[in-house]
C-alpha cells in the first residue's frame, strides 16, 4: 500500500492560528475491506470554514477533532476498488481531507460522487462546480432572491464563492459589484468575472469611507447582500440596503480570531425591514442537483471562469491555508497533491 | 363648531425627547364638507413607534412635520357626518392624532373603519384588537412561524404588544416567555396574561447575567423572539437562540434617543443559522382581517385581558408617551379624552 501523508491538527489556535497548530504525519494507507475504495487525491480544497472549525467553541460544524486528519473536500482518481460501483480510473469528488490518500466507504450514500472532466475540469468541482458554488448559489436565489434591475453584493468578490455569486447575478439581469482587497483583485473582478463595480476596501480606513464609495457604485441602493467577512464591512453596506433588501450571511471571517465583531446599528434591520439571514450550504442538500447542473453549463460555456491559487503538495497546505485567512489567495485555493 | 385642543410637535430631540418638544394649540374644528364626518375621540393611543418619527432621519416612516398635530391612532364616536356610510354615533378607529376632535374625508379607503362594541371594549380596538395585536400576530405567525412545543420569548412582555403576543403564543402550544422590568409587571405576565416565565431585566446589570436567566427560563433553547426594544436584551436573548431560530424586529426603542446601539455578536446569526427580519404592520395590511379575527375572539372569550394605563386629558399626553418610552405604563397606553 502506499505511503500516506496527512496534516493533522495537532492543537487549537489562541486568537489568530498559526502553523504550529498544525503536524504533517506519514502514514501507511491501510488495506481495502469489502466495499471500500482508494482514492488518490489530486486537489485538495482550503476553505474558510475550516478555521471556524479549528475552535472547540460551539459552533455549526462539530469542531474538528485534534490528532487527526484535517477534514476538506478532494477530487481524485479511484486507484483501487473493492466496490461494484467504482472502478480504477474514476474521478471522484469526496471529503477525503489534508493526506494524499483516503479510504472511503463508498456504500455510504454521498461518499464519493462521480464527475466528468471533459467539460469541466476536475478542480473545478472543488470551486465553481462544488460546494463553493453552491453557496453562491443558494444564498443569492434563495435568501437574497434577486429580481432583474436590482443590486446584488458581494464581499470578497473574486475567491471561490463570489467568483460564482457574480456570474449567477448577471445571468439574472442584476447590477453586480463587488469588494474586494487591492487593486489586483478588483481590476479582476470587472474585466475577467464580469462586475460591474468593484470596490477596494483597503482603500477605506473605516466604514462610513467605505460605504460613501458604496453608495458611489450602488446609485440605486443595494437589495442583496451576499456576507462573507463581516466587521467594518458589513457596517459599511447596512445603511446603503434598500428597504426589504435581504443579506445571506454565509461568512464572518473577520471575526474567527478573537473577540465578536459588533455589528455597530443594527437598528436598520428595523428601519429598512431587512432580512439577515445565516446559512450553511451542507444543510440544503435539496438544491444541490439545481445548482450544480446552472453552475456547471456556466463553466462548460466559459461563462464562468474562475481562477485559482494552487499550492504544491500537501506539506504546503497549513501555509495556504493561513494565507487564504489573510486574503493572500487570488481565487479558489487549492492545494495540488500530484 | 366645538373647540379643539391639539398637540404639536413643536421642535425635535436632541437626544432624549423631552415636555417642551410638544405644544398644545386650541382650534375651532372646521365646517364639514361632503363626504366628511366629524369624530370626537374617546382615546388616543400612544404607541413607540411616534418616538422614531420626531428624529428628522432616514427611517422606515415620514418623520412627523413640526407644527402640526401628532399623528396617532384614536377611537371615537361620530358626532356630525356628511357622508351617507356614516351616522351619528357610530364608533369608528382611525387615526385622528394627538387632538380631541378629527375631520376625515371617509370616502378615502382606509380613514375609518366602524367598529362593534357589544364584545369589544371600544379602547381595545386601539391595543389587543389594533395595531398593537396585529403587530403581535404579524410576527409571531409571519416571522417567528411557531410549532407547537417551541419556545418563544417577546420583550416589553405587559406592553400592548407582548400581551397580544402571549395569548396568540401559548394558544398555538409554545412555551412563552417574556421580558419586562420590575417584580409587578412580572407577576402580572405570568398571573394574568398566561406567560410561562417572565423575566425581570432590571435584577441584571449585563447581558451576559441577563442571558443566563434566559438559560434557567428556557432549558430548550428558544426558537421564535419579538424583539422590542434592542440592546442589551438582543444581546442577552442571542447566544440562547436555537439553530434556525427567528427573530422578528419590531421594535428598538433602547435606541431612539442617541448613538446607534450595537450588536455584540452578529457572528451568532451565521453559526446559527438564523434570520432576523425588520417589520412594519401597516405594510401587511393583507394580514389585518385573520389578525384581527383572531384577536377579536381572544378578547371576546376572554383569553386576552390586556391591561391599560389611561391618562386623563389630551393635555397629559405628552407626559403619559415620555413615560412610556421609560417603560412606566403598565400595559397599553391610552389617553382618554373624553
Amino acid at each position: 500500500m502506499p505511503t500516506n501523508r496527512q496534516i493533522h491538527l495537532d492543537n487549537r489556535p489562541t486568537g489568530e492560528a498559526v502553523a504550529s497548530n498544525f503536524k504533517l504525519v506519514v502514514t501507511e494507507t491501510p488495506a481495502l475491506q469489502d466495499g471500500q475504495v482508494l482514492v488518490h487525491h489530486h486537489f485538495l480544497s482550503l476553505d474558510p470554514y475550516m478555521r471556524g472549525r479549528m475552535n472547540d467553541s460551539k459552533s455549526y460544524a462539530v469542531p474538528q477533532p485534534l490528532g487527526q486528519t484535517m477534514q476538506g473536500g478532494t477530487v481524485g482518481e479511484v486507484v483501487e476498488s473493492r466496490n461494484p460501483r467504482y472502478i480504477v480510473g474514476d474521478k471522484v469528488v469526496g471529503m477525503g481531507g489534508w493526506q494524499e490518500y483516503s479510504v472511503v466507504d463508498a456504500t455510504q450514500p454521498g461518499a464519493l460522487r462521480k464527475v466528468e472532466t471533459t467539460h469541466v475540469p476536475l478542480s473545478a468541482y472543488l470551486g465553481a462546480v462544488g460546494m463553493p458554488g453552491v453557496t453562491a448559489w443558494y444564498g443569492l436565489v434563495k435568501i437574497c432572491e434577486p429580481k432583474a434591475g436590482e443590486t446584488m453584493v458581494v464581499s470578497a468578490a473574486t475567491g471561490a464563492v463570489g467568483s460564482a455569486f457574480a456570474a449567477l447575478s448577471k445571468a439574472r439581469g442584476c447590477r453586480t459589484v463587488g469588494i474586494a482587497g487591492g487593486p489586483a483583485k478588483c481590476r479582476y473582478a470587472v474585466e475577467e468575472l464580469g462586475f460591474d463595480a468593484c470596490i477596494d476596501y483597503k482603500l477605506h480606513k473605516d466604514a462610513a469611507s467605505l460605504s460613501k464609495a458604496l453608495k458611489d457604485a450602488c446609485p440605486n441602493g443595494i437589495d442583496g447582500y451576499f456576507e462573507n467577512v463581516g466587521g467594518m464591512v458589513l457596517d459599511a453596506v447596512l445603511p446603503r440596503m434598500n428597504a426589504f433588501g435581504r443579506i445571506a450571511v454565509c461568512g464572518m471571517i473577520a471575526g474567527y480570531d478573537g473577540q465578536p465583531l459588533p455589528l455597530s446599528n443594527p437598528a436598520l434591520i428595523l428601519t429598512q425591514r431587512l432580512k439577515v439571514q445565516g446559512f450553511i450550504v451542507s444543510e440544503h442538500m435539496e438544491v444541490w442537483p439545481e445548482a450544480l447542473k446552472e453552475l456547471g453549463t456556466l463553466v462548460a460555456t466559459g461563462k464562468l471562469r474562475a481562477r485559482e491559487s494552487i499550492a504544491q503538495g500537501i506539506e504546503s497546505a497549513p501555509e495556504a491555508f493561513l494565507g487564504l485567512l489573510k486574503g493572500k489567495n487570488f481565487g479558489k485555493q487549492l492545494v495540488k497533491l500530484i
